[in-house]
């Protein structure tokens, strides 16, 4: 078994560069942590390069791990708390290849981002996307990085159970249109169609926008109807998670 | 104009004990960060005793502290990122005496959370509670503190819309079945009813439970049904604050 025991390891050292997007744009990878997402990328044939573990994770999964045939490093307490962004690590610490978007045809269900920033945002819009039986996610620019680690935390490993895709939002509403499905974009205004007036259609596209300006205006302009949830209180909006989540489970 | 330009100030220790709970509690009051929250907390009545500006918050917020009669302090940039839990200070910092909980009747729509940890969850569920029109939020037993600055960031105002009080949620349970309404669960399990079958109420209340293991067992006991939302993808659950936000919506 390969141990290491000082941060100052150049192996070490290249892992933390896998905190920054940059670096996992380099490096087409990316660290995930915790038993439950290792195992699910394990289980989804996701492309696990190489096991972490600490004393803890030593003890728990050590047998899990060799009986998967990974290759595994035993890491000292030091050096998995430098690697792991939580209070308290997880014992156990995955380095994955990131697998190359396929391109999808975009029919059935699909929800788009625009800008949505916030990792916790994304992770949780992705894991009830999952939840409501969506047929893949969109990150449209701006998005925050579904390869950071509080993205992979809030998404509980639905990454792995339907597609997450990334480019432009735009070309993805007029592939949309194409196939004749119907284009939803969302719209902090009351004079937009209440969410309970929409036909059920088993193909079409929800967008959700950035946390403070919404859908981009332009974007808008290319949907074919903007919906609207009704505020009966004196909040000015919803959070953007709870939003996607009303409107996918009242479209399903 | 008094100034406070060293973190060793006497003042600026005591103010910092308010980030953690028991010191907020000894002292019945708590900091509130953020034009926005302080100008809330202001047209609401609540009880600022002061209001702490930095370089930026002077320029901007001077005029309105003074139009308001506030008692106000210059804080040094060092003083207020010492104050401040955020990376990027907001410039503007109230000292808010905690108000005392009214006793309410609990008729109408209220959110009751058992032991809802997350400060990002609480306040999100607030500010949906708020959103839905909802007449009050009541934390359980192990909630996250209302006043902590993750829960006053995320329910963005919204407790100065709806009462949002705290105690214990079986004796809530009682009084609201005493006055006649519903009381709903909230169970991960295909066996409980789909939140779709139920009939609207004026009255009801509504509870969430803890992320890991939902609603306590003998709280579910107590209730009239116990509500499920069906999971159509391969998710395991839903994000408490996104499942809150769903059955919020579809009950009123």
């Amino acid at each position: 078994m390969k141990e290491i025991r000082s941060v100052k390891n150049n192996k070490i050292k290249e892992l933390r560069k896998l905190q920054q997007r940059k670096y996992r744009n380099q490096a087409e990878s990316y660290l995930l942590e915790g038993y439950h997402l290792v195992e699910e990328a394990v289980n989804a044939h996701a492309a696990v390069q190489e096991v972490y573990l600490d004393e803890r994770g030593l003890q728990l999964w050590q047998n899990w791990v060799e009986e998967h045939q990974l290759d595994y490093y035993f890491f000292s307490d030091e050096v998995m708390n430098a690697l792991s962004d939580l209070p308290t690590p997880q014992g156990i610490v995955a380095l994955v290849k990131k697998e190359e978007e396929k391109p999808a045809n975009f029919s059935g269900k699909w929800l788009l981002l625009d800008n949505v920033q916030d990792p916790g945002n994304v992770g949780t819009i992705v894991r009830t996307a999952d939840a409501a039986g969506f047929d893949g996610v969109f990150l449209g620019a701006g998005s925050a990085d579904r390869y950071s680690s509080k993205v992979l935390r809030s998404m509980q490993g639905s990454q792995f159970h339907l597609p997450v895709l990334s480019g432009d939002v735009k070309k993805v509403i007029s592939e949309i249109k194409r196939i004749g499905s119907k284009v939803y974009g969302t719209q902090l205004d009351p004079a937009a169609l209440s969410y309970k007036q929409v036909e059920k259609h088993s193909s079409f596209a929800l967008i959700l926008g950035n946390e403070g300006q919404g859908v981009d205006e332009e974007i808008l302009q290319l949907t074919d109807q903007n919906l609207y949830i009704p505020i009966y209180g004196a909040a000015e909006s919803l959070n953007v998670g709870v939003a996607a989540g009303i409107l996918m489970y009242a479209l399903i």
